[in-house]
Order: C-alpha cells, then structure tokens, then sequence
C-alpha cells in the first residue's frame, strides 16, 4: 500500500456537495473512493411538497442500502459512518424554495436530515437574490428572520450560488459560520460563478469553510482542466484562507445526462422559466485524473506529491467541515 | 332629486379596491352606495391552494347573492351589471403570491375572473419589492418575465403597496398602462406608503389610473381625517396628473375588527413572520362623512361643490378605470 493509499484510508473524507442521479452504483463508488460522507442535493427548485418527496426517496435508500449508506443526524453520524466502513448522506437544499413562504419548516427539514441550505439558487427568492440575478437585492428582510431560524435549529447556510450582495450581507448577519461548499477562485478564473478572495476571506471570517469544486469551466482551461487544475485551485485557496478553511464539494453529477431534463430544470429560474445558463446543455467536463469519485486517491496523491502534509490533508478532507458543523449543527464553540 | 342625487345615479361608478370581510350585508350597501362594480381583494399572502379556495368563496357568492352581485370578466360586464342594477365584481389580488414559481398560473387564475394583481404586497417576492423591505430589489428578472405574462393574459399591474424603486423598474419596463388603484399623495403627507408625485405621474404616464384611497392615516389630518380631506386629496391628485388619470379606491375593510385575526394577519409578513406595521391592531379610521360605502353620495355632491363638472366627476368615478381595462384586458390601443 502506497503512502497516499493508506493516507486516504486512514483520512475522514466528507464531500460537501454531490448532485447525482444516485443508485446502488453511485453508493458503491462512494465506498471506493473512500468517501466517509457526502453532502447530497435534495432541493434546487422544489416547493414544499416536491421537497418532502426527496426526503422521502432517501428514507427508502438508507432502508434499501443500508449495507454501505446511513443518514446522518450529527458529527457523531459522521465519525460512525467511517467505522462501520458506510458512506453517511448529510441532505442539503441549494435553495430555500421548499420552506415555501414559512420559517416553520426549517425546524422540520431539520429533524428529516436536511442539515445544509443554500439561501438562494442562482435567482431572487424571498431571502435574497441569486449570482445570476440582474440586480442583487442583499439579505432580505424575511432573509434575516430565515439566517435566525436557520442558526437557532442548526442548518449550515450554504452561499455558492448566492449572489455576492447577499453573500456579503450573510457574513455581516449571521452569528453562525457559513459556507462556500463547491466553488473556484475567481482569482484564477474571473467567472460570476467564481468567488472573489474578498469574499472567500469573508465566509473564512465566520469560521466557516470554503469547498473546491470540480466544475471545469470554472477553471482556466475549461473542460480540458487536469487534476493539476485542481490542485492549482486549492493551493491557491490554502494561501488565501489558510489549511483550516478549505474543504471538498466536488459537484459530481454524475448519471445526469447532458443535454438532459434535469439539468435542463436546474438552468431555468424556477425550473421552467427563462434560460439561465447553457450548463444544462452543453458538455461539462470534470477535470482529468478525477473524473469519477472513485479516482478520489488519486487527488490524495497529487495533494502529497505538492508537499501537503497529511496533517493538512485530513483538515481539507474532513476535520475542517466536521469542525464547522459541530459548531453549527451541535452549538460547540 | 338634488343634482348630485341624479349625478350619483347617473354615473358609473368603480371602486378600484375594496378588501371587507363580504357578506350580503356589504354586498345590499354596494346597491345603497350607487357602485357599479368594486374590485375585491382575494388573495394577501395566500399560495397557490388557498388562492383558488378565494375565488371558490367567490363562485358561491355569484350564485347564491345573484339578484345584487355578477361576476366582471370584460368591461362589458361592468356596463351590463349598471343596466341590471347590480354591483359587478372584480377580482384583485395585492400579492403574487398564489402564482407561488409558476408564471403558467397567470391564465389559469385570468379566467376565473382576477384580471388585477399587485406584483408584491409590503416585502420581497420573487418579482420585486414592497415598500416596507429595508431594500428595494427592484423589479427582477423573473418579475420581468411575470408583467409580459401579463401583458399578454391581460391583467392590470397594481402597484400600491409595491416599493418606489420596483414600482419605477415596472413603469419603465411595462408595455401596458399600470395602476396605484388605493394610494394617496405624498406631496400632503410625507409617509412611506403614500405615493410621491414623480411616481403617480410616472404611472399616469403609462396611460393608468391612479386611485385615491379612504385611509385615514395616509392623510394629515390621521383618524380625524374627514370628507375634506378626501376632497383635498383628490384636487391634488387632479391638479398633478389631469382628470383623465384619477379613479377611485377607497380600501373599504368593513366587517375585519382592528385589532382582529385577518388584519393581524395582512401585517405581519407572509402572514405569520415579524410584524410589519401596527396596522392591524390599532384604530384605522376612515373620513367623517364618507365612513361606509353607502354614504358615496356624500363625495358626490362634495365634488361638486368645489366645482368639479359633471364629465370630471364620471371620468374618476369610471371612465378612466373603462379605458385601462379595455386597454389591458381587451388589447384596445
């Protein structure tokens, strides 16, 4: 066994974010690529109802898969999950639209597993605008009573897709630390999408973490990027944030088919409006060398081959998220 | 007969916004009150499900209050309801929210008889602002693509309680003529929800209407506001933007107590998070003289008495608001 084989065995490694089409193959490639837990997206343009539908879809999974996926409630879930050699499925919203027009649903999605929320998703929704909004209107007033809620039942709010208004005004009023869990530089890349150092200092300002995602066209070349891409991105976010800021959130979508109707829906505001990317449609690569989860070692190899130690490794892998959600999920200081 | 007895009768008259707790009691006084048709408001913070349960309120009252009240769906119901006696009903909403994500349920709600919605009602939505948000977004991207929806299904654009900048964004990007159906001026009483006279001749440029409104507490004189003021109000209103422009709207709330559930309600945001005004809980007079629909004869003859003629007279009691429904809901140019 390899240095970085052993290290990636040994490592806690949490994916931030996954917007698959799962099924048992998906969950089988997450037990290979060493994937302690992922965060999986089970809200993008859903109401109330349709979101309690995807609650329920993992409910009958954990039952079905229950040899290699468990829920995850807490930290300890997390920690359990590498023991028993399972992959945990911590539930995130990349939009609040489930919660509809009521703050009362936080506390439930809550208790079902839905640990991380995303305020916006791409566009402007009660609690603020989107990054792909013509003008960003900032945290709304409603948005503040939502970051409240959210704080006080412990959910993670997720800011990648907000617009850097409210972005910046959700670092200003949460007491909570909050998170950019898939994103690139925009230092590298200067892309809407991509997030600028000031703001990645700012969300790192909360205590929070910072997620590098594999979206190649977030990266300087495109949809040839190579994990060395990868590698250039998170080096650059480790100077800016330091090793204790920057955390995994691959975006793997993988069985979604581009062109597709899924991924069509994601890039149309509310599912069926106007079109706001081409993303839906046209090829969108992940980067050579980690193209699939279960490459995930050999990302552990190119992170050492760069001079990581693995102390630093299993920071950016696990320890930093686990430390956030401890604190926001279970109130530790 | 005194002259203002057989104006009264004479005209048409539409009052452009009435929200009352309806019974056939209300419904008798509209008959006393000489009104030919009254927009009523079904839907405050309602979803999608709880707006069609309003407009099934509605197709009960049709049946069952016959004899008094029809259902407008053209501005040939508005001239049949006057030929038959009775008081012709038009739906208004003061919040898009029953559409909840969908602009498809634009038509839907369009046939059952809304023909005019105000985009936002006090805070954000996912078209614009309300002018009680702490920011005012603007109209946005997905509110642009709701007024074509519009446009194209022939609904009137109310923008009462809409914020000053979503309200000039609408002006702006409207091809159809829009409304303030319930305001009054801010050039009297400096209040936020009155209106300032750039944006009422803003609207009245669009070739809208602006209504004047009975709300006590928007005029200088607050709960001790009488007829005069009313007067007042609507001599500046026509001074400003010309007799062609101004309409009535009086806001009539017969039947809610203050403090009470459903004015409760309408104030706090979304009808259930943080409290937006004390509307709903403390005294909201309306002017001695013209405290009850049936005293409408009173404006009347108060009208001509400060020597509006009779052709001003019909033009803001309904002329004006039969020229902006036939432009917006039947295409007339």
């Amino acid at each position: 066994m390899t240095e970085a084989q052993a290290l990636h065995e040994e490592a806690i490694l949490i994916d931030g974010l996954n917007i698959c089409n799962w099924d048992r193959e998906i969950f089988e490639e997450y037990r290979k690529g060493g994937v302690t837990a992922v965060s999986c997206t089970a809200a993008v343009w859903e109401n109330f109802r349709d979101g309690m539908l995807e609650v329920s879809k993992w409910l009958n999974w954990y039952e079905e898969h229950s040899d290699i996926i468990m829920p995850v409630h807490s930290t300890a879930d997390i920690l359990e999950a590498k023991k028993q050699n399972k992959t945990g499925i911590i539930l995130n919203w990349q939009n609040t639209s489930p919660l509809e027009d009521r703050l009362q649903f936080v506390p439930l999605f809550k208790k079902l597993g839905v640990g991380v929320m995303q305020l916006t998703y791409n566009t402007q929704n009660y609690a603020g605008s989107g990054y792909l909004e013509s003008n960003d209107s900032g945290l709304s007033d409603w948005g503040k009573e939502l970051i409240d809620a959210m704080g006080e039942w412990g959910v993670l709010c997720d800011l990648s897709h907000v617009g850097d208004k409210t972005s910046a005004d959700v670092v200003a009023y949460s007491k909570k630390p909050v998170a950019f869990t898939h994103v690139l530089p925009r230092g590298l890349l200067d892309k809407p999408r991509n997030k600028s150092d000031e703001l990645m200092q700012a969300v790192a300002g909360t205590g929070g973490i910072v997620g590098f995602s594999l979206f190649a066209p977030g990266m300087k070349n495109g949809n040839d990027s190579t994990i060395d891409d990868v590698v250039e991105a998170i080096c650059y976010m480790v100077d800016l944030l330091g090793e204790d800021h920057v955390t995994v959130g691959t975006d793997f979508s993988l069985k979604h088919p581009r062109p597709g109707p899924f991924l069509e829906w994601c890039n149309m505001d509310k599912g069926d409006a106007r079109w706001l990317t081409q993303f839906g449609s046209k090829p969108v690569n992940k980067p050579k060398g980690i193209e699939r989860i279960k490459e995930f070692p050999n990302l552990t190899e190119a992170l050492l081959k760069v001079g990581f130690s693995h102390e630093r490794i299993k920071k950016i892998y696990g320890e930093n998220w686990l430390r956030v959600l401890r604190q926001v999920w279970e109130g530790e200081k």
